[in-house]
């Protein structure tokens, strides 16, 4: 896992491709296509592959699902016919690749000439707490006087909910969200001071589950189909305020942000690796099955408004690998169901931040920067406790590269804007 | 508020109307009528009203909406035409209602001919903690060494997101679900020992709210369409150890009961009062506006197999005053848009268990058996700490009565089925 893409940083808006979207990719998507039309789309290089066009053509196999499914504006129908599905349209779209055909040239749009949307609706939205580097050291920083880790850590993943319809796609700005925080007296209605990032990997349900059905973790690959980049937005003081009993709601539900390319688990396949070995033996639910941890390396940079206008490079601020979390994909929703609640087409489990061991590898600003203790130093001269207004955030992620085919996971990009006037 | 209606109890089933649902209702619902297919009723007496034949008949007046909207499986798309939509529609049926028109005589279907459905496709479910008697009862049993509020509940109504994707309707039965609890040595996976009801009433959003836009708490109405009752069941074990730092996640995700009608706000308007004067005075954004709490009495009763068995009644567990809850509906509406979270047609915001201040006004078990402490006896020689399978639950409610028009919110019905075989 070396040498990371070539990437174009700091557009903040989520357009196709590139290194790492060769034919070892084809990963879905949504696009406002040229024209206006809206449909579901793969990439190659800097071109999306409009897939409504091939469908009607005819040329993407047997497995192709019928009734326009490729013209919905979310890939949801598309998800929901399965994983024969996913598998069947992206083999037909390598052999069209290969083969040079005429049909999948002409299929072909320029990146730059299209909008990627979200591509998926998600119905319900659950965000786990995988990386134990992450939680300890949190559990660190906020509760010093406790053991960093609840009793329960090592004995199942920590999740909860979040809000679906604050989803956004990538490049869409985050309004800097109020929230009452504590003041001298009564708390006070005021803009997050401490507005931070979370880097994470999301994993999207394609097959969903029925209510009473707890999924087996050697089922996993039969159920989701891939995953995006996540970045779900905190804001710590609204958070640390409002979270006990119940967890957190608004320091999380102002947005979300998604990655555009839904990353099957088919390209990702030649990447999976053991992860570590758990402190504990799970219950048999969460007992791991072969090799579920992915070998993706996840990356965060961070532009300010002023280095923008000065043409300064964005900063990285975290590299973490993706196979360092304590909990894997099909441990997460082998617990999320193990109760019997359903899954649906379109749900979306995060990992949580998605922070490794060593220094650097922290994906979000509460862990780089201690809670606000150790500023970080910016090359505009500036220094940040936690996000200013016009800072650009863009978590990447890839896997393979040098003498292994190099597979992206896009981005998710991200710019703070301005509180907006209060009208309450 | 006296005089509760004459209700069939214990059926479990939903269906359509008696008292409470005369001219004075005329609720909106979903359901599957004769001849098999299905769209969007009211209620009148013991008959639902079919809005698809009076829409097609174009008796439903200038405000009500074309395109078929009444001929979806949900209400959402009606939802989404606004507050206009729902007056209009709802001021014509009583019009059809008081004229005794034929076409209305023709729309009206016999209430056991049908199957009432879930009434709309819930997009977020927020659940909040706003019975300031239930969250200090509550805080006394799980953590009596330190205050039983937590710092900010006088200051904010405290909430979280539920999993919209397990709302069921009236009359599901609700399987008991497994989770991991505290054991001897490590934690066991195993049917939950400590399933409960909470009897919540649900405020159903209309006309969302756009991203940034915090909805003031006088533009409430404007907002939300109606209510309906909830069930939100509780696996107190699994709750207990999964719940910190993150909240509450498989302890309720596995199912919430939703009532079949949504009661417009507008039906309930007589019944508007003064809600308790609040201990603290909230900020700005909190602040009560005018008579915003519901005289809404809540009722919940209990039947065993056992009791079914032998033909006897259900029993009363609770009997509350929904304008007993702390924080009101436009408060809690205002509170969950104050970062900017929009909010979409459908999407559903309950108030969490509506216990009063008396003894007999609990509305779980945990507060009605002291967590455990103190067993419920029940007719049929047996006693409850929690629910056994075969125990079925019916939340109902009602505003008015005696002198006053009645309006029913009908009632939310669910039968606790065994486990279900381990297949992991």
């Amino acid at each position: 896992m070396t040498d990371p893409p070539v990437v174009m940083v700091g557009t903040g808006t989520g357009h196709a491709g590139g290194p790492g979207f060769d034919v070892a990719n084809l990963p879905f998507g949504v696009a406002r296509l040229p024209g206006g039309t809206t449909g579901c789309v793969s990439a190659l290089g800097d071109h999306v592959i409009d897939l409504t066009g091939l469908a009607r053509a005819g040329v993407l196999g047997a497995a192709a699902p019928g009734d326009a499914v490729f013209e919905d504006a979310t890939l949801n129908r598309f998800l929901a016919c399965g994983r024969p599905a996913w598998v069947g349209v992206r083999r037909a779209l390598a052999r069209l690749v290969r083969d040079g055909d005429p049909a999948l040239v002409a299929a072909c749009v320029p990146g730059h000439a299209v909008e990627l949307l979200l591509p998926v609706a998600v119905g319900d939205f659950v965000d786990f707490s995988a990386s134990i580097h992450h939680a300890a050291r949190v559990g660190r920083l906020l509760r010093p006087e406790s053991d960093p880790l609840p009793p329960q850590w090592r004995h199942m993943p920590v999740g909860y909910h979040g809000r679906a319809g604050s989803i956004v796609a990538s490049g869409t700005g985050v309004v800097r969200p109020r929230g009452l925080v504590p003041a001298g007296g009564a708390p006070e209605l005021a803009p997050t001071a401490a507005l931070d990032f979370e880097a994470e990997v999301g994993f999207v349900v394609g097959a969903g589950s029925a209510p009473g059905e707890a999924v087996a973790t050697a089922d996993f690959a039969d159920h989701v189909a891939g995953v995006v980049l996540v970045n779900d937005w905190s804001a710590r003081d609204v958070q640390a305020f409002e979270s006990h009993p119940l967890g957190p709601f608004l320091g999380k539900s102002f947005a979300t942000s998604v990655s555009p390319w839904l990353v099957t688990l088919d390209a990702l396949d030649p990447y999976r690796l053991a992860g570590p070995a758990q402190e504990q033996a799970p219950a048999a639910y969460l007992a791991a099955v072969g090799a579920a941890a992915y070998d993706v390396h996840v990356e965060v940079t961070l532009q300010s408004q002023a280095m923008r206008e000065a043409g300064m490079a964005p900063v990285q601020l975290t590299r973490a690998c993706f196979a360092d979390m304590y909990w894997t994909g099909p441990q997460l929703l082998a617990h999320a169901t193990v109760n019997g609640a359903p899954t649906r087409p379109g749900d979306l489990f995060a990992s949580g931040t998605a922070s490794g061991p060593e220094p650097g590898s922290e994906a979000c600003l509460l862990e780089l920067t201690r809670a606000g203790e150790r500023p970080l130093a910016l090359p505009d001269g500036s220094s940040r406790t936690y996000l200013e207004d016009g800072d650009t955030v863009v978590v990447r992620a890839w896997a393979g590269g040098g003498r292994r085919p190099l597979v992206s996971l896009g981005e998710v990009a991200g710019t703070i804007l301005p509180v907006r006037d209060a009208e309450v």
